[in-house]
Parts: structure tokens; sequence; C-alpha cells
């Protein structure tokens, strides 16, 4: 079955059309491919036989020439790339640069310039208000219902899908301890997030409004936010969580363009706040997504994930980024922040699913409070397409590895 | 006057010769200069026309190449440099790759990749502890002396000396309001640092312990870690400072490299706390230096900030970043914390100087509080060098203009 024909429903068929990054078998040349079914299309290779003005952005070694092509561009590449795949004409030209996926090496898409994760869930930022600060009148902060609450990460440890993860270490303190001790951290988390990768820079000291957000964001990807709760407890007061995260954060190989999203809009969940005009999104296009992402450890399905009740959009973050004049890169890549459902099994991490541990899941493998050596997490998710299919977004997996 | 015979006792003499990136009169090429007096020399012209094997090095629009080289490279660099400015056989070939310093652009030396700020001043952190914290039985979040608190800024909005900066907008909130407002920023201040820049990268899951301290840094700067305290107020619980930072942090144009402050090294103060091994550095050599950094307003100087006051050193602040296996890249910067001495003119931020706007400065224009628009800002410093000389750190200046 030549590539083109993939079966019906499949959830990368010629609607997704994801991009990633790719070296194809036998070399270590880079170059972004788009993924149909269970094939890479080399892009840039096909660009060039086709004679088409888009080699330019294809036949390179990262993503990022075609994110800073701007909007105008993705739509036209887009629409170019779904020609290539479906119009006899073109198929023969295009058939031979096709590869299995099983057979290229898949690398991070894009240079990550900043990066950014937010706390854009009210059922997440509910559930671990109550269980670190059981006491509090209210599970959320007072600022919380204001402002998508965010942080900058480490934009050098992220990696692409598939890498191990190293278990970290580091110090921690029971509150009964009278010093810290240091070591493995021994409650090594995931947390399954959206990730959305800007492509069109902004100006320092200029601001990026609502409705400019698909001038700037490019599409969206998968994220895993490894975070050990146990080193990030510790450390965080009073200026946030450091080296509780900064050892890794997973996306994966493929980068969903917006435009393969658009039957996946939804309403984001209704404000009880007030919102100050900057941030106010009753007058704009719908801003949240209808994603569903499944968190499986070792091939076990744990929980399933609802994008659609994240509180705070994409478009509200990246307005919010940029109030205070904070100019955006091309490659800035910031997090949604873990997305937990108002249900046990729609958690998006293992301090909420087994509630500090207190829970532990019963695995086919045994009981899980965090993290053992040696498991395999895996985020999945799709979203609703065009004409009933769906849209499959890349998965991110990785294994841990013990500390050294 | 030749260019080589700078005055005696000139801080940025033979025995300094910082680093830099600058286009020509009349050019918008960059290339790295070395600064001597009051002169920028043409290093990569200067290695070409004297046959040198750093031309590679040298001749680029960007420090990179020679943050990457590793220490050896760098020691070699210096040597051959301080033998193009003494000897007199190599005096007649350079003297015309000089530029006046007034005639030259200066641009950000490096390309900056993550950018982290530590929180590293003990007299710093009491006095933020007693401003923001009154009623705390310890000035210190419990944390303070067992490890240096850092978080992740924005890399993307690191600008050079000289680079105007637009007061930022955002939300604050007082406590006796009902629900925040939004306006620029009505306490915008400084906080006066030291920059560490990081030459030799690391993998991830690998640590760099203390003693690898020089093989990874190649240098520091001034810099000025621009703070707007209201919108940092409302944001920060519990995910650390966010817009109140990243709208602008300003670095000096020139990289001191570690070589020219041999003589400034000293040991940091006492410790009251046993450290965990990877952070005890009593066997180490001296993490310290005696820096001075003097800051001005409208050219009227209002404190002078003692760097060896600092607790944790440089060292320990690299060896924290990386235990728990977060990579380095070649750019990355960090940034000290705020410097402030034990007493009142020793306070490296407005908030400090001026006790949270309470005690007022009188400058020969008025008095301030925080920052008003049009104030421009100056850092300065010296450290001890060879016989007696000063070192000079490039200043980092920034002008305060209104919010758009």
């Amino acid at each position: 079955m030549p590539p083109f024909d993939v079966p019906e429903g499949d959830p990368f068929g010629p609607h997704n059309l994801p991009y990633g990054v790719f070296s194809p078998p036998g070399s270590a040349d880079r170059t972004v491919g788009v993924r149909l079914g269970d094939h890479v299309l080399d892009a840039g290779a096909a660009a060039h036989a086709l004679g088409s003005p888009y080699a330019s952005l294809l036949a390179r070694p990262t993503l990022n020439p075609l994110l800073a092509a701007g909007r105008t561009a993705w739509s036209d590449v887009r629409r170019a790339l779904t020609a290539w795949v479906t119009v006899p004409a073109h198929r023969e030209t295009v058939e031979r640069f096709f590869h299995p996926l099983s057979e290229v090496t898949l690398h991070l898409p894009f240079e990550v310039a900043d990066y950014v994760d937010f706390y854009a869930s009210e059922n997440h930022a509910r559930n671990v208000g109550q269980i670190f600060r059981p006491d509090a009148a209210d599970s959320l902060t007072p600022n919380w219902k204001h402002l998508p609450i965010g942080y900058h990460g480490r934009s050098g440890t992220v990696v692409v899908s598939g890498t191990d993860v190293v278990r970290p270490s580091g110090q921690r303190k029971a509150p009964t301890d009278t010093a810290p001790v240091f070591g493995p951290s021994v409650r090594l988390d995931i947390e399954a997030e959206v990730g959305f990768v800007v492509g069109v820079p902004s100006e320092q000291g200029s601001t990026v409004p609502l409705g400019a957000y698909r001038d700037h964001v490019f599409g969206l990807c998968l994220l895993n936010d490894w975070s050990a709760r146990d080193i990030q407890a510790w450390e965080y007061v009073p200026l946030g969580p450091f080296l509780g995260k900064s050892f890794a954060t997973s996306v994966s190989a493929w980068i969903t363009p917006l435009d393969a999203l658009e039957e996946a809009r939804v309403a984001p969940p209704a404000r009880t706040h007030e919102l100050l005009p900057y941030l106010d999104d009753a007058r704009e296009e719908p801003g949240g997504y209808d994603l569903r992402i499944t968190v499986a450890i070792n091939g076990h399905e744990v929980s399933e994930c609802p994008f659609s009740t994240m509180y705070w959009t994409a478009a509200q973050q990246l307005a919010h980024m940029t109030v205070n004049g904070a100019s955006l890169r091309t490659g800035d890549l910031y997090g949604s922040g873990t997305v937990s459902g108002p249900t046990e099994r729609e958690r998006g991490s293992l301090l909420e699913l087994t509630w500090n541990g207190r829970d532990p899941l019963e695995l086919p493998d045994g009981k899980r409070t965090f993290l053992e050596d040696g498991d395999v997490v895996t985020l999945s998710a799709w979203a609703p397409g065009p004409d009933g299919a769906r849209v499959g977004l890349g998965e991110v997996t990785g294994r841990v590895v013990p500390a050294p």
C-alpha cells in the first residue's frame, strides 16, 4: 500500500500533516519531515523535486525557518503539502520521498528559545492547593482567577520524545527533619501538558493582544514536564520551581499546526471573575481546544485528561506573557500547565492521581505512588477533525533511568 | 598618544583586556573587540594580520565560539592578546586595528542560552524578608542557608548596556483592594548584580562539581535585573517572579575573563550551617570576588555594594544548578542576585535603599522612592588587580522610558 493510502480514520491522515525533523535511514543529516500515517515525507526533497518555492523552508535541519516565515507562509506550505499527498498528478513524484516511520530517527523539531510553563487547569491548581495547603480557606491563591500564573523553565533541557530521563538527585527535607538530605528523588512525577510553539517574534516593549495569537503561534505539541516533587517542595519558596523541574522536559517529535485543529476549537470554561481587558476573551474566537490526553505507564492507561477544561487559553497566556513588553522569539515554547479534569481518572500528574502517595495506583506490574526506575511514561492525544476524523498528536514518551 | 599607552592606573589597562562585540565606525558588521583604555582593538583583524591561529575564534560576530573553546584556549588567547598590546614587535602591526570607544557601536556580546538568577546575598535576603514578611520569626526562609535559591529568567530580553528600558505595564493589587488594577508599574526598581557567563557545556544527566567551575565559566559582567515590585508582589505566589522581571535584564558590553580577576579572589563569609558535600567549599580555592559595585542614578551615586559579602559563590551556584543533571550550554548566563552589604548605603536595590518607599532618597533632582521616567541607572565596578592596579568591569547603564 503506498503511503498515501492511509487507512480510513487514521488520525495522521492528510487532514493532519504535522511537522517534525528526522534523519533518513543510514544518515545523520537532519531535515524537515511531514507525517502521513506511519510514514514520513522528506518535505524538502519533495519540494525540490516539484520545483516548489517552499524548498528553502523545508530542506532545513530545524523547523525554525518555517516557524519564522509567518501565518501566510504556514497556510501556503500546508496547502502545497496537502496537494502533494492527495492530487494524483503529484503522487508519483512524491512517493519516493517517503520513509517508514520505524526506520527514521526523530529529533527535537525546533531550537527552543525561551520556555515558559503555565498553571492553567483549575482542577489541577485546586488539587495541588488541597494537597499542600490543606488548612487554607481557598485552595486557589488569590491571584489565580485574575492572571494565568506562569514561570520560566530551562529551555536547554527540553528533549524530544524517546529520550531517556535520568532520575535527578537533589536536596529534600521532610517537615520533621532538622536538616535536608541529599539523594535521588523519591517522588519523581509527570505532568501531562500541551506545549505551544511560537513562530513569529515580537519587539521588546510591544505587546501581543489576544487577537494576534494565530499570527504568532505556529502549532502545538504534547509535553511532559517531569517533576521531582520532593526537590520542588524544599526549594520553591520564595522564587518558584527550579531544580525540581529543570532536569528534563519532553516534547513530542511532531508539531501539529493550528490549521489542523480548526474543528477542535471550543470555548473555555465560563469565567467566574471579571477579567482585565487584555485578558477578556468574551468577544474573541473560541480559545480552547477539545483535546484528550491519555497518560500511560508501561503501556497501562492511568488517566485521560480533557484539555477543554483548561481555564486559561493559549491566547490569554500569550497576551499575558507579553503585556509587560517582553519580546517573543522564534522557537519560544510555552506549556499549558498540567491538564487535569474534574474526576479522579482525569488527572495529569501522579501527585494528584495518588493524592500525594496516599492512594497508590494499581498497575499490572505492581503499585505506584511515584515513578520507579525503568518506568516508561507515554502521553498521547487526539482531537476532533473534519468529517468525524480524529487528529492525532504525536506521542511523547520517556523512560526513567536510575540516578548515576 | 597611541592606545597602548593607557595612563598609569587605568582600570582597563593591559592587565584587564575584557571582551565584547562591536561594529566599527560606519559599519553594521559585528566582530569581537578587546578593550584597552578608551579604545577597542578589532581582535579578529589583528589576529589575521599577525597570522594568529586564534583568528577563527575572534573574527566572529559573537563571543560564543571563544566561549565554547574552553579553558586552555581562553588562556592562550589572553596570552596572545597581552603580547600584541605590550610587546614592541607587535605594536606597529596592531595599532591600526584600534578604534576609539566613543566611535564604535557595542552589542550584546554573546547569544544568551538559559538565564538563571540567584538570591545569594544574605543581607539582601534578610532585608527583603523583613520588608515583606515583618511578622516572620526568621527573615530568611528555612532553605536559604542550605542551598543557593535561584529561578530561571527570560533570556530573550537580556539587552546590552545602553539599551532603553520601557516601563512595563501589568497587574498590581494592594492588600486593601478587592481586585487588581492594570497600568504602568509604579514601583520600578533595579537590582545590582554580577552575571557569570558559561563557556563550556555539560551533558544532560551529568553534574559539574565545585572544582570544575573554572573549566566551564569564562568570565563575568555587571547585570541590572530590572524589577517591577508591584507586578512581582501580586504574581509571585506560588511559582515565583515572572512578568515583574521578564521585561528586561541589562548586561555590560564587556565580559571580564576570570583570568583577569586572580588578585580579586577572596574567601566567602564564614558558613553558619553545615553544607551538603556537593556545596561544601571549605577545601576549595577561594570562591568569592572582592568587587565593589557603584549604583548611580542620573550620575548621582546612591550605593556601593560589596560583592565579597555574598554568601553563595558562583562555583556553588554552578554546582547546585547542575546537581540534578541539568545540562549547561555555551552562553548560559547566571546572575548572582542583588548585591547588598551590611550597611544602609551598601544596598543594591531601591526596595532596600528606600525601605520599600518609606525613606526616599534625596537626589539633586528630587526625591526618589522608585525609578521615574527618564532616570538613567548606571552600575560600575572594580576589583583589585596586579601590583595595586584596579580591574574595571564594563558599566551597565539604561534609561527608563515611559510605558507606551
